[in-house]
């Protein structure tokens, strides 16, 4: 059985309006030592049939490129794992 | 100078809009090989001034629960990491 973590990031040179926000509160809250900060979401996905790695692959790019990113501002990675 | 991975989660039991959406997103796009997912976000934070570990884990701490988490449902966890 297979398992996914997957890593959704905004592409370089996107604007990423939460981390503009976070940053601004920083400077609001005194917190003038924080250079920078980025931010991503994940998720973990569990296939729940005997699959080969192959077929894993295929529907995990399809899933990460239609339902969890949006292509033309974030990029995203996946990591496979065999699981019992 | 340090670098911080931050994680955020919802806790144990706590309903997870994203997911359900998703879920009921695989069933029409028929993805029925997939069991579960489960959502979170990420952060990459950087600290621009010298301060030693212990000041950096009680600024991190602070900004965990008061800015990039709801403590009352999510739960969170950092990694510091000395960067030259």
């Amino acid at each position: 059985m297979w398992s996914a973590k997957i890593i959704v990031e905004y592409k370089e040179g996107i604007l990423d309006p939460e981390a503009k926000a976070i940053k601004s509160a920083f400077n609001t809250m005194g917190h003038h030592e924080i250079r920078d900060i980025t931010t991503g979401r994940f998720f973990h996905l569990e296939f729940k049939q005997e699959i080969s790695r192959e077929e894993a692959e295929i529907k995990l790019k399809e899933v990460c490129e239609k339902l969890l990113s949006n292509p033309v501002i974030e990029k995203y990675k996946f990591e496979l794992e065999e699981v019992a």
